[in-house]
């Protein structure tokens, strides 16, 4: 054996036993293959999109270090089932939202939204500089799991529906899709809340098993094709006016990582939660113009003493939640807290720039 | 020497040498000093640390291969001249504001803010799903500057007056710090607009060199201290409704990175930018209540109808910018067109949240 063959022989064994360079490369080395479980169809407009871009921004700047691969609703568990998985370990990384798991953790439902509460600035804002995500770590502690803000939806639409909205009375009897606090409110306008995920929406709407559903606003709505099954499209989105979804990863593989792979795998989700975010901004009127002038969708806007009303009922069903456990209690009052410091300041800021401008 | 020390010193000399190992353990190696300059005093709040927290994501998420060290306004270089020094190399990043290079690249002052334009959330979208970045990058490109929108001041404060403002005519022979295209209109109204570094904005108010100032917002503006040197505080901010801040870097620099080192930086500036805004979002109302009930400051909104004749100045100042050249115009009308369908969108969802939660 040459000389200069050796070294480069010993250089390569030495990847495995050499004790000072051992360290450096095995990080190197190390390929993880992470899955993502999400609650979407795989690829949907920025719900799905969005989880792709996050798997591809980990894989991208740890050099393939962690390897995502995404997983769409019913391809590895079905969608309401993410949250488990990734409690359990069968997949590192999901998608969903916080309210889609209120069976299981009732108070949850605080970090996805909050009828009539804050919108997607404030929102990221509590959670990210007003202790709502700390907050959120310990309420998914006992599940293994931690929790980041996965894109907000923004304000939403208050939904596709089959029964003119003139007065709250019309809300008596109506069977909607809609999740979170949102359905409870409905539950106490009379009607029936339901919970489904969103690939069955269209064809519950379609064949009449449920009378009006929400999903989130025009760009998400027309791909599903809500203008095929709904006469009426109405606004604005009461019940959901700045949905955090949520990125949940696997505690023990996250604390597996080195420190530089544990910072990537975080602010790779702080940066989707605001792509996402800008993504839906920038998509809905268009979409809202295709729905309407294209699908002579019939927008309607919910008359204000239907909106008052539910604001009423709205907040009988979040000062309940409030009162069912100790953690439901702390968590509401750091949201309420802040939600009145931030609304303050945007009533001169925000607010009035809207009105003025 | 022992097999075994030779071994070592064989896979430690294979480091530079070795060509199957070489690559690898070069990347896991290298270490990086990168400089970044700032227009802001060193450490101030939210501008100066979130400059602080980027170099130390960069940091951490490359594992120490690109060492970040932060430089105040003065320190490396004076606040107006970070461009020029992350052009020439002199630093690899900047923190600062596009409209401080107006007497460079005038129509860098879009990718700041438009007076009655966008807000943040607007801005944001704009920059990064709606064509901003990339003619941002065009702007840039003949100075071998890549920007990247580094946090955004969400609505501004219109500022701190010695005069009271009852009438547009009160805007006449006043003296103000105010940069930008909001600078150009107080020049309509018969005004002096004067660009100076914030760090020199109290000591100019206090000795009347300046008869007002604007700066950000109340969470930065007490920071500074100006209730001690102002009668009046002034809102909403026409001028600013929503100041991207930006982030740039020394192109060549940035393209002698490995795909994943750019990755990282390039995500950092992302996360950076959604952070600062919410230090905004959730900072500002706890400042604004110590400036009026402690320090009792007189806080007061400006007059309708001096806000419907700054927004008639401001559209003549915005169009004849976009008039001046062919890349200004190219500029505007991509901001422009996302503007109006973005309030559009707007109407019906985040305005009208506004007003009816």
């Amino acid at each position: 054996m040459k000389r200069r063959d050796f070294i480069k022989k010993a250089g390569v064994s030495g990847l495995a036993v050499g004790s000072v360079a051992a360290p450096m490369i095995a990080r190197a080395d190390t390929k993880l293959k992470w899955k993502m479980v999400t609650t979407w169809p795989k690829n949907f407009p920025v719900l799905g999109t969005g989880a792709n871009l996050l798997a591809e921004t980990i894989t991208e700047m740890s050099n393939g270090r962690i390897d995502v691969k995404v997983y769409g609703a019913g391809e590895l568990v079905p969608a309401f089932e993410v949250f488990d998985a990734v409690s359990r370990g069968t997949a590192e990384l999901g998608h969903g939202a916080a309210y889609y798991w209120k069976g299981k953790i009732e108070e949850a439902q605080f970090f996805s939204t909050v009828p009539f509460g804050m919108n997607s600035q404030e929102m990221t804002a509590w959670l990210y500089h007003g202790g709502g995500m700390q907050l959120w770590e310990k309420t998914y502690e006992p599940f293994g799991v931690l929790p980041a803000a996965g894109g907000n939806t923004t304000v939403q639409m208050a939904g596709w529906f089959n029964k003119e909205i003139n007065s709250i009375n019309d809300l008596n009897g109506l069977k909607m899709r809609i999740p979170g606090l949102g359905g409870e409110v409905l539950k106490r306008a009379g009607g029936t809340p339901v919970n489904l995920p969103g690939g069955e929406l269209f064809t519950s709407l379609k064949t009449g098993a449920i009378d009006a559903t929400e999903w989130i606003g025009p760009y998400n709505d027309l791909a599903f094709g809500f203008y095929k099954a709904a006469k009426y499209y109405y606004y604005p989105g009461w019940h959901e006016p700045g949905t955090a979804l949520e990125t949940i990863i696997n505690k023990k593989a996250f604390e597996a990582l080195g420190k530089d792979l544990q910072s990537i795998v975080r602010n790779a989700c702080k940066m989707v939660n605001q792509d996402m975010t800008s993504e839906f901004t920038a998509k809905n009127n268009a979409a809202l113009e295709t729905l309407v002038n294209k699908h002579n969708v019939d927008l309607r806007k919910l008359p204000d003493d239907v909106l008052a009303k539910l604001k009423v009922l709205s907040e009988d069903v979040v000062t309940e939640l409030a009162g069912k456990n100790p953690a439901a209690k702390e968590i509401y009052n750091s949201y309420d807290k802040f939600r009145k410091q931030v609304m303050a300041w945007h009533d001169i800021s925000e607010k009035i720039y809207y009105n003025v401008r």
